[in-house]
């Protein structure tokens, strides 16, 4: 038995010691033990790992590397689960989580073939829903580190230009969504043009993301130079970010593109995961997007990120792109769940589209761990604030 | 007269006392008079100033906002106009100087009509050759913060994918452009939803963008998110940033748009700039552009940028997009240039399309000053190094 008495830091929980995903708290960098979170502040973790969790962000554990982040999170399954707490640890609530890094770019993909294709029908219904270069290449674009925020943060109803018949107005949007993601945060060395495999291994961990959308605005915007103000106004990730380790099992094939792909693509043992994602509105759950359906994986996606030559560099965050599966409800945005606003989702009692002043979005995942144990990827919430009438 | 003694240090030259920008040189920051540089760690500036030039890069400095920024270059210009050189004054050499600031987040507008109508008839020649949101809102896209560089650093040719008759293929790049632009580094407290005439207070000064493009990957890549690696791979910025104060006599109104704009981006006196570019290839000028075309400004861009509540940070970049004027030799790409390859360019004797390795492009520019002066921006250069066949 574990010193540390949660009934949820169990393996058959989320945040169980199969887990430990790594936060900041008021108290400094901590790892999650189910409903609480463990200081590392004050634990003996020598010389070369205690300088990493010494300060108040993940900053400096991103930039060591694999064989730190290995040697730490084995240390640490060890002080969790010995019989008796260890000097110096020091337990501690979850509340007031930061963002636990340095957010350095920021790139958003487009990975799952269900929702480029839900979108491709919705905005462009004369036209082919998916663009021949899709199955070539994961698309992505870059978006805006600078307002990424920690779950919990309330997001402002966005104002924006719509086009309307008499020309275009600037209001607050009318059609805020969501688009339910999972992120990889990279770490180690800077470097560039990286297989698939050595891609891998920049990869410190996972975490959920909300890329949350303004459609009216989108929309009017995007031609042709991609998504700008539909977006930059806030995306959410995760409090804490589970180690690319804990997803050992989790590993799957993604499905096939139907065609073969260039060789800087290739992946020896594919890297899809098999997680579950759940998307709640208000309390109601509306979408169970399954991840292992994307088509490209995370390695795939920082090896064409950086096959021109372009930097990885601790504190990217590379998101997936919208999460949607091939049924009605495994979509991952609001937008297709509604069908462009054409199809309410009874959410709750009520007829719903877009987002309303006052509701609250949580998205969580979980994916298959060791020994059927379960892993956890942490909520990522949101609460729409009325738009800044100034 | 001045104490420093140099032929280049006069109103008549860029770099003379009326525009003294800011870069950081072995020896720490500086400022340059003519063809050498101010070291600023030795000089008695006072316990306010002092501290935000003692660093190894401008990032204090910009944050800490316009009375600063004003204060410090009253300060420096008496320094630099004394007869007498002030006790701790060091000059120093040119060479070294490196990337001036940690770029925050880095956004490339689209706000040159000529350029917008070029590159629409090139790609689209079906199409219209400006899409209907271009004359409401100033277009941007965020390019890879991680990738900006310091003028002389070497651009080495991308790979990237490329579609062919037999379909995409992974290769060098074909067709390595240049786009010539002008970039405003922001400053001051964090702020969101700026008035055009708040946001000036937001921009520390000026620099010259290129911000390299491989065409064939953009191409075959940006339909539906926009430009990622054919972009991504290097964008380079002018080591020395000219104080945005040094602009006063170069403000212009920019040409009109053609329909009245949403009031959020109205400017009671508009921020356009009388700035003349000029672009060498290996040494041949092949184009003059005129900034003065530009048909949104900076104070509009960063209104627009932040009107959905997105956050101004210090070390944004905001580049103009490419200064195209109205005739051939006013183009800022070799893409208009060539008309997408068809109309080569005559250089140094030989015709030329795009980029070969070992190719160098310079681009220089100056604006009216006060009292009849030149004001400089400094040089953005860079040269074509083989791709990397690894």
């Amino acid at each position: 038995m574990s010193w540390i008495e949660d009934p949820a830091f169990t393996a058959d929980e989320p945040f169980g010691p199969q887990t430990l995903p790594y936060g900041v708290l008021p108290g400094g960098i901590a790892v999650r033990v189910g409903d609480q979170a463990l200081l590392l502040r004050g634990l003996a973790l020598g010389e070369r790992l205690g300088p990493l969790v010494a300060t108040g962000t993940l900053d400096a554990l991103l930039a060591a590397g694999r064989p730190a982040w290995s040697e730490l999170r084995a240390r640490l399954v060890e002080i969790v689960s010995a019989a008796s707490a260890p000097r110096g640890a020091e337990l501690a609530g979850l509340d007031g989580a930061v963002l636990p890094f340095t957010v350095a770019d920021y790139v958003d993909f487009y990975s799952s073939r269900h929702h480029a294709e839900n979108v491709g029908r919705i905005f462009r219904p004369d036209g082919e829903a998916l663009l021949p270069n899709w199955t070539h290449l994961p698309i992505g674009y870059h978006g805006r580190a600078g307002t990424v925020v920690v779950s919990g943060t309330p997001v402002v109803r966005p104002h924006g230009q719509r086009r309307t018949s008499a020309g275009p107005v600037f209001e607050p949007t009318r059609r805020l969504d969501i688009e339910a993601e999972v992120g990889f945060v990279c770490g180690g060395p800077v470097a560039s043009r990286l297989t698939p495999s050595q891609a891998v291994d920049h990869v410190f961990g996972v975490a959920l993301v909300n890329d949350w959308s303004a459609r009216d605005v989108q929309a009017w915007e995007y031609q042709p130079l991609g998504p700008f103000l539909g977006k930059s106004f806030a995306t959410s990730v995760s409090a804490w970010i589970t180690p690319l380790e804990a997803f050992a099992v989790a590993r799957v094939s993604p499905p096939p593109l139907g065609n073969d792909v260039l060789p800087y693509l290739v992946e020896e043992r594919p890297w899809g995961l098999d997680v579950d994602l759940e998307v709640e509105w208000n309390g109601v759950v509306v979408s169970r997007p399954p991840f292992r359906e994307m088509s490209w994986t995370f390695a795939q996606q920082l090896a064409h990120l950086s096959a021109n030559g372009a930097t990885v560099r601790p504190g990217d965050l590379i998101a997936s792109g919208t999460v949607s599966g091939p049924a009605r409800d495994e979509r991952g945005s609001f937008l297709e769940l509604s069908w462009g606003g054409k199809e309410p989702v009874v959410v709750g009692g009520d007829e719903r589209t877009f987002l309303e002043d006052g509701d609250t979005v949580r998205i969580t995942a979980t994916a298959p761990g060791e020994s059927g144990s379960v892993v956890g990827l942490a909520e990522v919430v949101g609460t729409v604030s009325p738009a800044d009438e100034r």
